[in-house]
């Protein structure tokens, strides 16, 4: 293996500080002449080239943003990255990217890890915002933009979905086309960004005199044979509906093709809307209708914020909400009158 | 702004070198006891507080690998990167990843960055490997390990699919159901897995004595969007197919929609076949036929290649080739004698 010598083997041979080897290359700072010349004699006889790293120690700026996220799976997470990054380029800043898995162990050892790297910003994604995970960030000396979650409570800057309002106005579209009859797929109870969307639709409907059975709101983890188990179980109920609202798009195909397996037409007798709109809903059997969201300007607009609180060099509670726009496509109808 | 103290101002107070710091928090090889006491003293009325850089220093260990991808979107790459991690996290690793967009000099610029952050090893995953990648590898003193293709001729290690011989074995399943008049959907002819699958495939019909018309061999960038539009081409054509083979899912179900919407029943009259099997094959509007190979095993043994590496301390050239399945499902059946 061949071997390279670093700046701190540097330094030994010349019986000074890693700090002085630096200032050597980057002409700033103080070094006695004599010091100078063993230096630049110990990196002619060695090889030794400066890296990022004496580059680093001489400026104090790394330019490299951390990025922790708790899952890179879907769609979702890695459209952000791409926003993100491409932000970061345009500035001049690199990103370092950890996944965590939703380990709150990880996520922490990740935000040690980025600090002993230097970067100068971390953006943090994480399933469920814990406690802990604001004291941590309070503690921090560099700034911390949340992404997909809101932590207007926590005073920690944030960008994320409007999903109470999407999750609200998509019920009222359905509620507007003559739906009384609501059944809700949601998400996993403890994520905060699916329970905001289901509270936007249960609103929207109480607001508007209907009474939704317990029986026809239910909870599935996001994938499409979950979004089918429970929709069969709503069959199974034998409480009738006439619209379906799952959390996401891939439990919305579920629930059409339990519906259409049951001999149940979609629009015709129940409007399948889903609160996203991802390459699956392109990809189901009928055009379904959803909710859009650029998860790639959430990750443009988080990495703006970052920015723009490096450069302030001061926390300040910011936050930015991505805007929406609701699809009504072959998937969801007026409803009939029987 | 909270301010931290750091090793290195540390160093400064007590006047020594950082490494003498970070012997005395280590309890790590011989410091002077008046200068022990002295920086223990600095450290008591600073708050400082060793870090992972501080420890790093002692044991020249980072355990930090790095790793490079062309991309995140997609089904494969993030599931290569779950894989990844939950290897390293068994073994005492920890992963740092950076995103490229597939810009070459995105690439060099953080091979450098990995470098000064000083991970012992790097897995890389591009769009096309070039001769800039090979010098470049060639000359780090770390272990690399190539995702996704096949650098046997470069000798440098890798971890991929076998390309050439599910596209053989599934284009042969399709001649043994009958079929003789091919239609195939490529993906970009820059990408070596793609050329790979589309070699084995025409091989197979070739070997079989078949021949393919130039006109229904075409390609696309991997969208549903794309295998639409180039089907319908291939219907335009009017030379008639009963199989047709398309590069990934994605296609495959662009090729369903479009025959389906000229009315043309599958797999009644043309049988299709996408070359891998994601999320996407669940929620086309029929069952779609593919190819399994897991995305997280590969990520898992190139981990473990990887790791092999580095312990062994040395450059080997090795492989894995990742094992598939080919699933025939609602979307392909017995040619029919017209």
């Amino acid at each position: 293996m061949k071997k390279e010598i670093n700046i701190t083997e540097v330094a030994r041979k010349a019986g000074v500080s890693t700090a002085t080897v630096s200032r050597v290359f980057n002409n700033s700072g103080p070094v006695k002449e004599s010091t100078r010349k063993k230096i630049e004699k110990i990196i002619e006889e060695t090889g030794y080239r400066p890296n990022i790293l004496a580059r680093e120690l001489a400026d104090k700026k790394t330019h490299l943003i951390g990025l922790i996220v708790h899952d890179m799976r879907g769609e979702g997470i890695p459209r952000s990255i791409t926003g993100v990054s491409t932000v970061l380029e345009e500035n001049g800043y690199n990103l370092l990217i950890a996944c965590s898995n939703g380990n709150i162990n990880s996520e922490i050892k990740h935000f040690e890890i980025f600090r002993s790297k230097r970067v100068e910003g971390i953006l943090f994604a994480t399933k469920e915002f814990k406690k802990e995970h604001r004291e941590l960030i309070k503690s921090l000396p560099i700034p911390v933009v949340v992404m997909l979650q809101d932590t207007e409570k926590e005073q920690i800057s944030y960008v994320t979905f409007d999903n109470y309002n999407f999750g609200k106005e998509s019920a009222q579209k359905l509620i507007d086309l003559g739906h009384k009859q609501f059944a809700v797929v949601g998400g996993p109870m403890h994520s905060v960004n699916s329970e905001q969307r289901k509270k936007g639709v249960l609103d929207a409907v109480s607001e508007n005199g209907i009474a939704i059975s317990p029986l026809l709101i239910r909870h599935g983890d996001y994938s499409i044979e979950e979004g089918y188990i429970q929709t069969n179980k709503m069959l199974a109920a034998g409480t009738s509906f006439t619209a379906l609202i799952a959390i996401n798009d891939g439990m919305a195909i579920g629930a059409v093709n339990c519906l259409q397996d049951h001999g149940i037409r979609v629009p015709e007798e129940v409007s399948v809307l889903g609160l996203d709109d991802t390459v699956l809903a392109k990809a189901s059997r009928l055009e379904l209708s959803g909710v859009y969201y650029s998860y790639s300007e959430l990750g443009k607009e988080s990495a703006r914020l970052l920015l723009k609180q490096i450069q302030a060099d001061e926390f300040q509670f910011d936050k930015y909400i991505v805007p929406y726009t609701i699809n009504l496509r072959e998937s969801v109808a007026k409803r009939r009158h029987v």
